[in-house]
């Protein structure tokens, strides 16, 4: 039965397969629906209270634990597990898929996934990387929101070998999704997330740590430093809340650019901290003031 | 002539200067005259423009440039300048102040001014540091807003020196202005404030410093780069927007307890960075986990 309204034009992928409940293949199904973008939306999730609550929050059509049934009559299946997992799932899913079908995923690394996913594949079931620029603290279906990725840029990488025509209808999709399709080649994309994405996490992380580690001189007790805290601890710390799981798979899955870019921002906390032992003053602004413009350069608002 | 509207008590302070019209200074006297704190709201700033903004947006009932006229009929001082400016500051008024007068200041480090402004003061005119914990990245008195202290602690920094009674007055005021004060002693509030507000600007400020330098290796371009750049970067770095000058007064003058949050700080780093180089899972979701609840502890929401 064709549940399409009428005055919407034919989805680009009739049946969409999401693979992982959590609040991107959440608001995936939220947006899918909202928006009129699939006849059908089937949510794959190990455990039946997941599938359970995707449903109740209208997050699929229909939903269920099994991979094979999930995926079977998929024009599209998205991946929105772990980094680390999805290899492992393309392979068990590829005697399944119908032929025609693409494969995406929603991982934060894309350099693994596009030499170790495709060749897990069949032929006739193109992989096209993808990463929603889109995010929260929040994690779980239960965060989900349909608009999510309104405006937020989306991230396609696909390699010389992905055909063509299996990046342009994702493109499509995306677009119609809401959001921005943007191409990159996985190993730059790696590059340019190890230092806006990957290492702002690992940083909120190590600085939580620190002061809650810190404030333990009894000099102040942990109720007036929760009072004390203002803005730019919460601001500065608030990723730090992420789930570990998954930050731990995506820095094991970008390890070498995370740690190129873990030693350049090292160095530049070193200089803040001589010019600081120094006294010295001038030193001291030039770091701030390199910092502001630097700031305001990437973030014009 | 008596302002105050008839249904509001006597206020604290019949006559406020605010020296220094910045954020703070700026937000202080829309408070103050939207909340009928004061008689007469004086604001003294060294740039005509300034105070011609401030009247403006009527953030005082009158202004000018000189500090002698400023100050020499005020009840309360409040000194809203860089903390760098404060102890000479505190000099200058000095002659000038009416016996009684109540100085205080809205500086980020505390002992250092506890130490320097008493005794720069008559007897008679007793000074009380205080810090409110709002701000803002954005600087200047066009940023001010009437609702900034709203519910924000205000810390007041008493000595064993400090008549008791001027901090009760203060305290009394902060609470009219919505504030909710704590006190602290100099010492303990400069090592807390080292942890939970200058080391995250410190923080903040290399990583979007390392971020904008490490990107220049022409594997991809700055405007993309901006497209990339979702809420981790966005919130982690928000406050390296703040005023270069102000923050290296701040760290000079929190210099010790600032460099040893930095230790602990580049130790919890180098925990991260020691594991993902050992490619340790284990250690890195304890890492993660570690961070997630030190994070949940201090900002509970």
């Amino acid at each position: 039965v064709d549940q399409t309204p009428l005055n919407h034009p034919e989805p680009e992928f009739a049946t969409v397969a999401l693979v992982g409940m959590g609040l991107i293949g959440g608001s995936l199904g939220l947006a899918l629906r909202e928006r009129c973008l699939a006849r059908r939306v089937v949510a794959v999730a190990r455990r039946p209270e997941t599938v359970q609550r995707t449903l109740e929050l209208g997050a699929a059509d229909e939903g269920g634990s099994g991979l094979e049934e999930g995926v079977r009559d998929a024009d599209l299946v998205v991946l929105c597990t772990p980094v680390l997992t999805i290899p492992a799932l393309a392979e068990r899913i590829a005697p399944y898929l119908k032929a025609g079908a693409l494969v995406t995923d929603v991982g934060s690394t894309k350099a693994v996934l596009a030499r170790e996913v495709p060749r897990r594949l069949r032929p006739d079931t193109p992989f096209v990387g993808g990463h929603p620029m889109a995010g929260s603290e929040k994690t779980g279906v239960e965060a989900a929101r349909a608009d999510l990725f309104e405006g937020a840029t989306y991230l396609l990488t696909p390699t010389s070998e992905t055909p063509a025509d299996a990046v342009e209808r994702l493109e499509r999709w995306v677009t119609a999704l809401g959001a921005v399709p943007v191409r990159l080649e996985p190993e730059a994309h790696d590059r340019a997330v190890a230092g806006i994405s990957h290492l702002p996490h690992v940083v909120a992380a190590a600085l939580a740590a620190a002061v809650a580690g810190g404030s333990g001189d009894g000099s102040i007790d942990r109720e007036t430093l929760r009072q004390l805290i203002a803005g730019g601890f919460r601001s500065t710390t608030r990723i730090a809340a992420s789930s570990p799981e998954m930050w731990r798979d995506i820095c094991l899955t970008n390890r070498k650019a995370l740690l190129e870019a873990l030693r350049q921002f090292e160095a530049e906390l070193a200089l803040f901290a001589a010019a600081l032992e120094d006294r010295d003053a001038a030193e001291l602004l030039r770091a701030f003031e390199r910092a502001r413009e630097a700031r305001m350069d990437l973030v014009p608002e």
